[in-house]
């Protein structure tokens, strides 16, 4: 299930999707994220195997996203939490949330939960901010720049998706635009 | 791999998580969103096997989050592109990428890549934002909220949560402040 050959790509993407595992790790942190904590409550909460949630807490862990703590010692019982790091990975949950609550994929007509502001109650959205302007952004206003820690693959993969820019699914009418790989 | 058991979840996480079908899936709309279109560069860019991205692919056509587009007749080859809906979906990737490079997790030293403004190049981040007053805010500084979409399990997992909340990883010290659950 959560193969080891992402093991060696450069690639900050790969590195978080392997810590999370899989879509039931990725369920995992959003009980926890809501403020579940233990085994069964993951169990009802999704209606995971045995199996696979027993996997996917040791996976976690190891990955230092999640941390346990025992809450009872005769049976031996433990309670899970987001670590820092965790927390961190975590934040992509009410991103992912809100598109899908945009574009219908929640399972039902309305939205069946949102993120709000926890003192206030006031909606809140996320958005992509340009660090010098402070204007808000979308995916189509982004470009990809090479970082000092780019191998020969990352490269490879920006230089080849530059010269195929024309056809670019992101670029759209914008692809001829100078400055969308400046570094 | 891509196991049906998410089906009838109502949360947007899971339709999203789905959608996607897999992390070979989420590489997949990464190397879109660079501007890769050909299974053979999908292929390089990776190392994934043929018939993980064969799959994958049919998988991502099949929930509209991509489309291919002939661009050679004898013998026949496709081009893929992002939808609209695909373009929105893998916005979820720059806000996972720059938490993995936050985190150390993009297997090197320093960054492989970075997102940019396309026509100003200026620093890119992401963040929540306030609806009401504008504020940036972070994960701690947001609950949930019950919509009117929640079923059954949903509330169920929302009010157990709110039970459990004094030990919320999410909540810290701020767990006993009013508001957290407002609605």
């Amino acid at each position: 299930m959560r193969s080891k050959s992402f093991e060696g790509m450069v690639c900050p993407i790969a590195g978080v999707m392997s810590a999370i595992g899989d879509r039931w790790g990725m369920i995992v942190l959003r009980d926890l994220v809501l403020g579940l904590h233990r085994y069964d409550d993951f169990r009802r909460s999704s209606g995971i195997t045995h199996a696979t949630l027993s996997d996917r807490l040791k996976h976690l862990e190891s990955n230092d996203l999640i941390e346990r703590r025992p809450y009872q010692d005769h049976p031996e019982r433990w309670e899970y939490f987001l670590t820092r790091r965790g927390r961190r990975v975590a934040s992509i949950l009410p991103v992912i949330a809100q598109i899908g609550d945009e574009l219908g994929m929640a399972g039902s007509s309305t939205s069946p939960m949102a993120f709000v502001h926890r003192e206030t109650g006031a909606d809140v959205h996320w958005t992509f901010v340009d660090k010098a302007s402070g204007a808000h952004l979308d995916l189509e206003d982004l470009a990809v720049r090479e970082g000092p820690g780019a191998d020969e693959l990352v490269r490879w993969r920006l230089a080849h998706a530059k010269q195929r820019q024309k056809g670019s699914a992101c670029a759209g009418s914008e692809s001829t635009k100078s400055g969308r790989t400046s570094k």
